[in-house]
């Protein structure tokens, strides 16, 4: 196998790493379904992109697949791994909203992360009624606390489930420490510090690309009828 | 206020559509923290977008803002309210994973859905214990009846909560009665129905984004020490 460098991937946009986590989910899909050699073509029809698409993304990283025999599955599963940063294990903490009929109880419950080797390692919530209790096994600790508690060389990672009004200001300590990596689920934009990567999933974002496009499609349909 | 048509639309792209959900979001911010009036500049600045990108955004919908004065938050946020369809209220069946520890229960609580009038109105499980039971006033239906009880014209959006092996299933099963959009959860790769709107959230995605910028910053860190 070729040998390549991670640090071809300088100049990789945003939307080359989602494809990236998208082959990824897919050949893993493909890897436990026993299929063991995938073309670039039938890559691009699962995903609905093309195979020129297909091809250009995994050639950022060196030849992967040989013509006409296509891709072996596992050894390209493996290579994605590896350039999205998944061959060690991550720690993330956890900061806000720990009771279980939220997002962070069910983030705490979500059997992906395990397969990934992405590890709730920390609980950090500012309810006094949970505070020193345990939830799987991890002492949950005060907000107040994180600076203290956070180790970013361990924790490099930190998920957001607090209300939205007090996003900022922790994502702000958070960069303090040196924590590299923020994804928060509040509806709401923040400032992003220079030297953080952030994330954001907002639900209410998703539904409004759905109602827009049945909106004006509605709109769309009863124009012509009439 | 000029009229503007929303067949103009047709032809905005989903990141556009995204752009003008954060739009939305800020605007309800400051609308609530008592901000009259808004320039481009500062929303570009607050969404970290070029004040070029904001005015080409806004002008797809007609003129907004008058020179020198800015937007008025209100009527903006109102506008754009409209462009995303949620000047109606929306009903949405959820499906599939309602025990209150999982992503489903955190929708069921979340506060966010009712400021936007985005409401669950029917619900779906095959759990024996709990279908036919009540959550949030609302009786448990089991899947295999969803054909019977969405009527698409009441329910156009799905919410699906389903484990990444039935998810495929079930968007073919809701597309064959006209339901048109679909969000679902599952870290799955799905052949999309022609008819209808699909957004996915897949948590391990993003934090996928996340350990890949951290993975490969770190290399480049220490390849600068050496």
């Amino acid at each position: 196998m070729k040998k390549y460098s991670l640090f071809q991937n300088k100049r990789i946009s945003d939307y080359t790493v989602r494809r990236l986590s998208m082959y990824l989910r897919t050949l893993n899909f493909l890897e436990q379904s026993g299929v063991e050699t995938v073309s670039s073509e039938e890559i691009a029809k699962i995903e609905g992109f093309t195979s020129a698409q297909v091809r250009k993304d995994l050639s950022y990283f060196g030849s992967f697949g040989r013509r006409g025999l296509g891709y072996n599955v596992t050894a390209l599963r493996k290579r994605i791994s590896i350039i999205l940063g998944l061959n060690r294990k991550w720690n993330i903490s956890l900061i806000g909203a720990v009771p279980l009929n939220g997002i962070g109880g069910a983030l705490l419950n979500y059997e992906e992360f395990k397969k990934k080797r992405l590890t709730i390692t920390k609980i950090f919530d500012k309810d006094p009624k949970i505070v020193g209790t345990k939830i799987k096994g991890i002492t949950v600790r005060h907000i107040d606390e994180l600076e203290r508690k956070i180790d970013p060389r361990k924790e490099p990672i930190a998920i957001l489930t607090v209300p939205p009004q007090d996003v900022q200001s922790i994502i702000n300590r958070l960069d303090k420490i040196g924590v590299k990596g923020v994804l928060y689920f509040a509806s709401r934009t923040i400032s992003i510090p220079k030297k953080m990567i952030v994330r954001n999933e907002d639900t209410v974002m998703e539904l409004e690309a759905l109602t827009y496009h049945i909106a004006n499609k509605t709109k769309r349909q009863l124009k012509t009828l009439k």
